[in-house]
């Protein structure tokens, strides 16, 4: 069954090795763990719905309880403490465009607020209700998941909103397809969800982001129903698509989404390269996007991350023996991971295995082969449930993400990084710090950094260190240069750093057209935009 | 010098060979030219200037009338009848941001309409100053016509919006760069015109089109300066850049635009390959874009186009060759043109070609080499100087375009067609049209059909014959799962018929938009959005 105060299957549970354990101990220091109410302690505390009858909302405690929070780690916190705050007023579950035309029309009539939920598995704040004298209605898309038709020679699937990653994927799979849109939260996220907030997969590089498998399809809005149709590219004005995407509920429901799939690659594989200095890798990397090599994913981990991977990774006996290897290769202390894809027709896989290796050579790259590879393949998804396991150790982990051009890579990098790592100094806390970079463009790449650091004596402690070091590090990002999300959304946590990014006049243009479709703030309020 | 009344260097003409025009004698029938009006006719008609005196606005006669029509067929009628209707009041030329700032404050305080103007090569009506109480001022932009800046490691080109083609690539070729952008109207079309009206290029398969490329940059507004900051990707809200690619002046005006541009690539060619019907023929195109072969460019003539681009090449020796050996490989009549080019490493050429030629070769695909291509490829853009030339011997011509997915390219080509073919029917006049595909995308791909017809013996009759033949067609379009315009744009033209496309809630959202920019209704009126 879902977790209920965390990430995924409870019935999963990954284990920190021994050296795991030592490494973090080393760095962080020793830690211990914070105490978890219980659901029936939580459920308890909801307090009366406030909505006006209706058969369509469900206001059950546990309802209520499981669709109050996301995934960012100050909602981990609040399911952990029972600390949350605000409930919404009941959980409705439609199963089809008309049911949630009702419940908008409902919403309109009664000034219902209404939160949009897919997977529920925002780390920035989007589907948690806010304070406030309008009762809050949230809109769980769960029961929305089929494939509904699937045009073979345009490649088009249109999809129930609610459908989460694995029926996306089982649902084309069994017809020969594949959407090959795989963001780190896939196992829970909704392809709703996707299009709302931006999202982008760990194979970007072949598919695309949401943005370029967007096709069209329908948004329930409070002024009607909104039908993209599906059309190749067109230069007719401004993309309507392009309004929905990041709308983050503020203009409408999702209820069909049109997507462009692609049959089974005859092909795929995954490889891991190092490089002796992250200059190099970085370079290599860079170079590599910029020719157009027909990669499909591609991952560069910085020296800290390499060393914590290799370190989580267990297995002491075979790493060692790989970094032995790769000593005598010349990539010692310093060196970075490169990890990458390729996918499609046996030769567009050759060629483009070759043309890396030929390129990253020129850099000092040390190619291992597809061991590495194959057992990132395998873990792919797995990373979240790591927050469960150092949770228990009495660590608290986070993780922060942009991106920006490639000549502000760096300068960026080292800003976010040195941010965190100073500032719990005055606290006497160290926090563990290590970045990747992984979606890639000619013009740049994102940046994506995880901090790790041991929880206080408190919950409110722990999540007021937290508040600092989110807070400062999104101001460092904002103010220069880089995007306050490439892949995560604004929800209500990024929502005040919006406007430097956007300026005053994008904000004017987002505002007005949110203000367009919702005039009365019934639309997930405080998402996006901060009124 | 630039033709006043038609397309390109007056100094640059295309003669249609004997065959061509036997070819079209056969086909339509045997044609009286019109006379043309001169220039000095024209000027002599303009009338007094309703502009507030500024002397940034140049009152001239032939400035105006050098500004009053873009490249449509009914702006060419109109130039050569000299029956222009209305003329921009005056001209501005701002060589700056802050220029235009001025211009914006001007036209504010004065209530006078603003056309900004790049390279006059609409061919929707986008430029046309409409008849009003309001003066009209047309913004030229061609004195900002500088590359600014280049960021060789982000690989970031910043242009002044004027900046045309040819000067676009000149500049950055000196440098070892390409944008990569060459729609049809290359020679003259800017690159600030390009983001406005979303145009595509023919290596749109490589480079993308200029939703692809706008990387940003800034746009003067009435409610000030929207700046858009370079960033390669984010999920941080609906994007700015896509609200202003395709805005057409209704936003704002563009002066600066940043670029995402690549190194001059080690290798180009183009190659031409005939397939025995259109249904394999079309089946092999999409095959290769599904199969994300990296062709940098790639055009699919139907039988009828095929037939006339062999007619009006000239050279009947060797087409008769050509002819005898593709129909002793089994391509006779109904035979079709299949342009394609590769671009790239090396490598990446000749593994294209190969997956190419291999892929073409299951569908009945004959190889002819590179020499056809590398006929197309220096004459690519010398297609509009054809219109001279036909003009010259009684004919007009012009072009439609949409775009839609693989599963309605031929009930919709065939019902472009049908009407185009018969619509002159009651006048016992014929029309010969042809088609082509010329941009693909997995999920379908535009259609390019080209009509020529014969002048009536007024040019009154001539307007007539051809508002019935877009008119029509573009109905049939967008009740059709058509775009308006895959290329060419809204304007003024195509305006009536955006809202069958966009849909109300689609309008609301791009009206809302203007309206915000824009209350006073300053800002290209009518233009994009019929109001």
């Amino acid at each position: 069954m879902r977790r209920w105060n965390g990430w995924g299957d409870d019935q999963f549970n990954l284990e920190l090795p021994k050296e795991g354990q030592r490494f973090l101990d080393e760095r962080v220091g020793s830690a211990v763990p914070l105490a978890d109410v219980s659901l029936e302690q939580v459920c308890a505390q909801v307090p009366d719905s406030r909505l006006p009858p209706n058969p369509a909302c469900i206001g059950a405690a546990e309802d209520r309880v499981r669709h109050a929070r996301g995934q960012s780690l100050a909602d981990w916190l609040a399911m952990r403490s029972g600390d949350f705050g605000v409930f919404p007023d009941g959980v409705a579950y439609p199963e089809s465009s008309l049911d949630v035309q009702a419940l908008l029309q409902y919403a309109e009539e009664n000034d219902v607020a209404l939160i949009p939920y897919g997977g529920g598995t925002s780390v920035a704040g989007h589907i948690n209700p806010v304070d406030g004298d309008q009762p809050v209605l949230t809109v769980d898309m769960g029961r929305m998941n089929r494939l509904i038709d699937l045009d073979r020679e345009s490649q088009i699937a249109t999809f129930g909103a609610g459908t989460p990653g694995p029926l996306v994927e089982s649902q084309l799979r069994a017809l020969g397809y594949t959407l090959g849109h795989f963001p780190q939260s896939f196992e829970l996220s909704t392809i709703g969800g996707w299009v709302a907030s931006r999202s982008s997969g760990q194979q970007s590089l072949r598919y695309g982001r949401i943005e370029q498998l967007f096709a069209g399809g329908r948004i329930e809005t409070l002024k009607g129903t909104l039908d993209i149709p599906t059309i190749p590219a067109s230069s007719a004005g401004p993309d309507i698509r392009e309004m929905i995407l990041g709308s983050e509920g503020r203009i409408g429901l999702i209820t069909e989404v049109k997507v462009r799939v692609t049959p089974l690659p005859a092909h795929e594989s995954f490889h891991v390269m190092f490089f002796p200095s992250w200059d190099k890798a970085r370079t290599a990397c860079r170079k590599l996007v910029q020719n157009r090599t027909q990669l499909s994913m591609l991952r560069l981990s910085n020296a800290t991350e390499t060393e914590t991977q290799l370190a989580l990774a267990g297995h002491p006996g075979m790493i060692g023996l790989l970094e032995s290897y790769l000593g005598l290769r010349g990539a010692k202390d310093g060196k970075c991971m490169m990890t990458f894809g390729v996918t499609g027709s046996k030769r567009q896989c050759r060629n483009a295995l070759t043309e890396t290796r030929e390129l990253c050579r020129e850099f000092g790259g040390i190619y291992t082969g597809k061991k590495l590879g194959e057992k990132w393949a395998a873990k792919r998804f797995t990373m979240p449930y790591l927050r469960e396991a150092l949770w228990k150790l009495g660590y608290a982990v986070d993780t922060l993400e942009t991106a920006t051009d490639w000549d502000n890579v760096d300068k960026l990098l080292n800003q976010i990084e040195e941010n965190l790592r100073n500032q719990l100094n005055e606290k006497k806390e160290l926090v563990h710090v290590f970045t990747h970079l992984s979606h890639f463009y000619t013009q740049g790449c994102s940046l994506y950094t995880t901090y790790v650091f041991r929880v206080a004596d408190s919950y409110e402690e722990t999540l007021a260190r937290w508040q600092t070091l989110k807070t400062s590090t999104s101001g460092i990002i904002v103010n220069n240069r880089g995007t306050i999300s490439h892949q995560h959304g604004v929800g209500k946590d990024h929502a005040p750093f919006l406007p430097v990014e956007k300026g005053e006049l994008g904000m004017l243009a987002i505002g007005s057209l949110c203000q367009t479709f919702d005039p009365a703030g019934l639309m997930n309020p405080q998402t996006l935009v901060q009124k």
